[in-house]
């Protein structure tokens, strides 16, 4: 039976929606309408803009009105703005933006793909700054000339999540001088704290004035202030602090929204009317982690969602098994990437889990190959099963990988002995013998069987101010070139013939650069009788890149006599 | 209770023990013996010597006897051959291959990781030629020196498996003449035929002579003579055809043999003597996939040995999932990576599987970022149930991450619904909102659920010598540049008012650059009532490649009239 359909919103949501739709009928009516001027851009590559790697504003619209008529006989009318939806009657009103003429447009479904609207604070003295936000094609077109055309430099960016992380490298790859302000202690919410420094650094290496724990407190000409008192130019103010899910449609038609004030849908997308789906940023999912429902602003999500819609409305079923979340970035040189839990969200949500956490360093690639570099995993289990939460993973190689193998084996409710089993493709230019990942389940299983104990990075500070009992057990020429104030050197290589010089009676925490040495020398002296011995999980080369940036924004003395990033 | 343990052989699997073994007791004697000067180098990574990209022969040995002795109290005996093994009274005997002594070492446990050998035939003429094989370090930098002092620059490499391939690649790389000579129709068995056509022109794109399905008859004064009667120079010959487990050992102590002629052990890698182990490439190993015992001379899986057999050693118990094989080879600037059964493989074995094959094509990343390419991925999976059974992807960009993520879901037993749920980590630089993995699924799911058919490059010549019907859909730029012999060229965006000009009776064979769009029509077609329309999966991209190579080498018309293979 032909059907006639309605798509509010022609981004990523409802271009894949309404492709779909059409493949699955010949027959049907499809209009999708598109508030902007354009359909199907790349949402997620508009930051690429900034620093000219996407030369063209244009080459980010993948797909025009005229190739959706011909292509595919879907009516793409740009420029068209739904004002309203009568689900009693099943219309919706339309404004023409360009004539101004309002229409009605009859449907028997109708899916909502509205997106999400980046948010814009009333902060204090706000006009009397340029604010910019980035949501399309219309938006970084006119960011981008207007930051050409002015003979200033200096840009301030707000928000330290993906959006403005990208917004600020990529316009200081552009060779203006970014500042970027984000509230909390840390930018990018899916890492972790301790995690996360390697990426603080990195912005910092390449010139970006990062801010971290201040908030914006009012704007003055052409000024930034902060609540510290501390004040920025600012010829442009790129505000990413957020995005808040477009629902204004859905309560003006008196859908449901949820608790997260998203966009509530049922398990196959639909709304609490029949006729009416919803998907993308607009909508709450589940989280099959954290058994609730949040806000998920990713694109393959909202395609998936888009997908299973136009399945069922053509009587394909589907099973929601709800969502993990995995997302990456590249910040610089380097990449970062997660899924699933992390420590922060499951104190957040307050979680009752039992849990506990893998942190290792391993070469993206066979050492001896040109280019090889530390990939840093940080990989979250549950206690006492051992079933797979949720791992970061951040390194200048190939971190994506990791992280997608681990995301898969969360989906199948994999387990630490799961990830030592795994067979992933060898070859010196790609990996390692043992990869990372596999490794990760070796260091868990470890850890779970009680073989070891250890303490992460975040507590040496603790560690040192307590004069606790440190052992370095890398080599004497790495020692001598930097190491933990006070610690002790015991190379591997003389741990045995020096064994009378480490205390039985109280405990002793050891490290060498990634871990895989004071790993070995844990369980040597835990067989030799020791019982209180720690390996310090990260080691000193993760507790380099968290002190580093730690003493640079606290102004405290440092815990390590001098940095050695290799 | 302390145990004398002897490893026979001290690279990826005895080294690996030793480690493992150390790490769970103090006490334990460990000696590993190495009949060569060098224990713990990196095999895999050799052939990168030849090019240069690893400078010098010493960078490839990671691990002294004498670092082993002062890290991990392992004594590692270097040019020390073990002999024979007396399983009765429990010792060995060992010659000291630089003093010519023998002497006996008893043990309470011995490990067998003797690897296995490159295979040199006893082709006429042998004595004519300088022959070389890749085994080992002392190997390679033979092999380097003598290329570098000589004058002529003339190699053939026999045998196009890994080390074969690698090998020719890395020789060219140092600007000799190579010609890679092998006997069967194709490099690399791990690829499917259709699929390595990719990689077999990659070679011969960089200059280098492939030469398939010709055997070498004899050798005469510096050259190399084929089955075909064709001669090429060879001042250096490089003997890569394969290797044959060091099963001489076990035979002399009267251990089992296996079908496959490598070592025969149980599920915790044990022979049919309880205190004798044996890991690595000199054993056979249970596939879990074919359910049978196979050779795998993969070091992933030795490392993974090696720890199991420690373990069991010390009372701890794991589990024997068996392997399924997952590899990955840089050629030149291509990169691919296989995982679990190929057709070949199915064909060979003779297994009673119901299958059926994906091939899809989908850029690594976002389309619009620079260096974006084509991931060429092929997947078979099992009918009726869907569940993944292998996968080969070759491209440019990050193939060794679709693969690991195939992998993984192998292990757990996926099917096609779990590859398009998975939430694989999205960012431009890194994939598309939907990555070519959760394509596969969709596309693999169509085909299962019969919502469209399809052919195989492999049978487009076929068709085009029967005169079927083929239909272009890309636009007419894109078939003016090169399209494929008698093929109708009906766009995409012009097939719903051209309708009239298909024909409902017979067969049409539908093919677009990649395969998306002419899925599109395919599916469009279908929905208006054509009941025999099949997309051709692959398409002009995958057809250029398959074609390219097998008219060179074959000598026959080409049937498409350029080649277009951006």
């Amino acid at each position: 039976m032909k059907k006639k359909i309605l798509i509010v919103g022609g981004v990523a949501g409802g271009a894949s929606a309404a492709a779909r739709l059409r493949r699955l009928s010949e027959e049907d009516e499809i209009i999708m309408f598109e508030r902007g001027p354009h359909v199907s851009f790349s949402n997620c590559a508009l930051p690429y803009h900034l620093s000219g790697l996407i030369d063209e504003a244009d080459r980010l619209v993948l797909m025009s009105p005229e190739k959706f008529l011909v292509q595919y006989n879907i009516q793409a009318r740009v420029n068209n703005e739904v004002l309203s939806i009568n689900k009693e009657e099943k219309y919706a009103l339309i404004k023409n933006l360009l004539t101004g003429e309002t229409y009605k447009e009859n449907y028997d479904k109708l899916v909502l793909s509205p997106g999400a609207k980046p948010i814009v604070p009333n902060i204090p003295g706000i006009e009397e700054v340029n604010v910019f936000t980035i949501r399309n094609v219309v938006d970084i077109d006119k960011l981008n000339k207007y930051i050409k055309s002015m003979d200033a430099k200096d840009i301030v960016v707000i928000g330290g999540g993906y959006v403005g992380v990208e917004a600020a490298e990529n316009l200081r790859e552009a060779d203006y001088n970014v500042t970027l302000i984000e509230g909390t202690d840390q930018i990018l919410r899916p890492f972790d704290y301790d995690m996360v420094q390697i990426l603080h650094k990195e912005l910092y290496d390449h010139g970006i004035d990062l801010i971290v724990g201040d908030k914006v407190e009012k704007f003055e000409k052409d000024t930034v202030v902060l609540g510290s008192g501390k004040k920025v130019n600012a010829k442009v103010v790129v505000m990413a602090i957020g995005v808040s899910p477009e629902t204004a449609l859905a309560k003006e038609a008196a859908l449901d929204i949820g608790e997260t004030g998203a966009i509530k849908v049922d398990q196959n997308y639909r709304t609490n009317d029949e006729n009416i789906y919803a998907v993308g940023d607009a909508i709450e999912v589940y989280n099959s982690l954290t058994h609730s429902v949040q806000k998920l602003s990713l694109a393959g999500p909202a395609q998936k969602q888009a997908r299973s819609v136009a399945d069922h409305m053509n009587g394909k079923k589907g099973i929601n098994k709800g969502y993990i979340g995995s997302s990456a970035i590249k910040v610089f040189d380097y990449n970062g990437a997660s899924t699933g839990l992390n420590e922060a969200l499951i104190n957040v949500l307050n979680m009752k889990i039992q849990y506990d956490v893998v942190r290792v360093i391993l070469t993206d690639k066979v050492g001896i190959m040109p280019n090889s570099s530390p990939v840093h995993l940080k990989l979250l289990f549950e206690v006492p099963t051992g079933k797979i939460l949720g791992a970061q993973a951040i390194g200048k190689g190939d971190v994506t990988k990791r992280i997608d193998v681990i995301a898969t084996a969360i989906k199948f409710g994999g387990t630490l002995e799961d990830l030592k089993d795994l067979e992933l493709c060898y070859a010196p230019p790609f990996s390692t013998a043992k990869d990372v990942v596999n490794y990760a389940g070796y260091v868990g299983s470890n850890l779970l069987n009680g073989d070891f104990k250890q303490v992460n990075v975040d507590l040496v500070r603790g560690l040192v101010e307590h004069n606790s009992h440190i052992i370095d057990v890398r080599e004497r020429g790495e020692f001598a070139s930097g190491h933990i104030k006070n610690a002790v050197n015991i190379p591997l290589s003389e741990l045995r013939q020096r064994i009378n010089e480490i205390p039985k009676d109280k405990p002793v925490y050891l490290h060498c650069r990634t871990g895989q040495r004071s790993y070995n020398a844990t369980l040597a002296l835990q067989n030799l009788g020791f019982s209180k011995v720690y390996n310090i999980t990260g080691s000193f080369l993760a507790l380099s890149f968290y002190e580093y940036f730690n003493d640079k924004t606290k102004n405290r003395e440092s815990i390590v006599t001098e940095y050695n990033f290799r």
